[in-house]
């Protein structure tokens, strides 16, 4: 589809440049969990500066729809990936929140079943496909099968090794057949965890949100912070690049996450389409009903 | 679920009683679409009355999504039917819009396909009903089947007619099984409509969502209006009741239905789940990572 040359929005996609994890090893620890990367304000600022991104996202959202309802093929996919607590609902509730829910596809991947394993781990992924024109957002994803597969030996090393390798065929396939994919990682310390954590358990209204196993998961955060690291460096290919979002400010993690979508539509830059009728007369079919 | 005898919220659910159609035969040129039942103010005050529902039944959304995620198995699901133009995006997109997109199921119902009519009309319906916890909304949905099916022959008279039956006996088992149903009738005047429909062809922007043949369906009018009559009359169980949503003014109708979920939501009174586990031991064993 062309670009819209008289379109008065910048494409640069500046936050997609920032944020983008460099090709090569991924050392998590020189990645800063509380900058705020891109945005020089205050949270309050912050808070606004998402709010104002509203009606900016749904319109470009609105075209996206409108191309998929009509020939067009392209969709987004967003991938959230982080430790418990990082903010995958939180992005969703607050980002996704200011799109018309129409126009999404959210999937929460839990454990696999006995029978989406037998179909091997990227089938149930495939089913929750984003169709044309519509932005699908993945809370968790594919990738859970060389995160906990790899760190609870679920898997023997050399399966969950051969996953990189499934992986970046799967999303090149992903890229040729219309679907821009967003891979974010919310990138939160171990003392902001333990601190969320705590708050949850503080909170009679949050207890629900809580599991003992929460802290099983937390004692293995070095071995987690591997498994990122080497999903990050295996599976970062130009087709569908990995983004670090600094995530202990929920403020800016939802801002920054909004910004890269937004970003990412305006590269896609969907145009209203044509009619492929005569206006003329159909005014005057209707006029005379 | 225990009410919540402390909440400070009205649980009157008046809306609720004043747009319900009431049993008996139905005469829709008796209900005015232009009317503001049960709201006083302006168009603008209309607007910002929406807004200010968004906290409250986020609030409540949220609630009974964390009972759906322990071990509640109550959902809601919205049913929204209307001729062409009468705003069942809307109302989703302004209303549905301001709750968390993670806890809603929307399915937009198109013309079955063949494999999905030889198994039954209700059986894509089945297929889509909200899980524990969950809102869904149904933008059409089975009453298509005694509406177009009824209008344009598509099954013969004792087919359709048959439908009433099944379709009341369908919602009646949603209701044993924890689903709350809210069906609305977005009322809208032949007169409103042709001018939606001429707003969308004088607006470039507009065109996609233009279809020659809605010309065509708008001719029908008056043999919609006797069908959608009929399944007003015969499917408006006290499990299962319909709503007729005065539509001409979209900003009350977003107002109206929005209201109304919240009422249900209300009425259901969710409460945050209590912790199934030592909160004082949790505390200490996270302390201590």
């Amino acid at each position: 589809m062309a670009k819209n040359e008289g379109s008065d929005e910048a494409r640069s996609g500046k936050l997609l440049d920032e944020l983008r994890v460099p090709p090569g090893p991924v050392d998590l620890s020189k990645w800063d969990s509380r900058a705020t990367t891109g945005f020089s304000g205050s949270k309050d600022e912050g808070k606004v500066a998402l709010d104002e991104l509203g009606p900016k996202i749904s319109d470009y959202q609105e075209r996206l729809y409108a191309e998929g309802r009509t020939d067009g093929q392209r969709s987004i996919l967003l991938v959230l990936q982080g430790m418990d607590t990082s903010g995958k609902g939180g992005v969703i509730r607050h980002g996704a929140g200011l799109m018309d829910p129409q126009g999404l596809r959210i999937t929460s991947f839990k454990a696999p079943t006995p029978a989406e394993k037998r179909r091997g781990f990227l089938w149930r992924i495939k089913q929750a496909l984003p169709e044309a024109g519509y932005i699908g957002i993945f809370d968790r994803s594919h990738y859970e099968d060389v995160l906990i597969a790899r760190v609870r030996n679920l898997v023997a090393p050399p399966v969950w090794n051969r996953r990189y390798g499934q992986i970046n065929e799967f999303e090149a396939e992903l890229g040729e057949s219309g679907i821009t994919v967003v891979k974010c990682f919310l990138h939160i310390s171990a003392d902001e965890q333990r601190a969320r954590l705590d708050a949850r358990l503080d909170d009679p209204t949050k207890h629900w949100k809580y599991n003992p196993s929460d802290v099983d998961e937390r004692e293995l955060w070095p071995a987690y912070s591997e498994a990122y690291q080497g999903a990050l460096e295996n599976c970062n290919t130009p087709e569908a690049p990995w983004y670090v979002i600094p995530s202990d400010r929920k403020w800016y993690r939802n801002w920054a996450v909004t910004s890269l979508l937004l970003e990412t539509l305006q590269n896609l830059d969907p145009q209203w389409p044509k009619a492929d009728f005569d206006v003329d007369g159909e005014k005057a079919r209707l006029a005379a009903t």
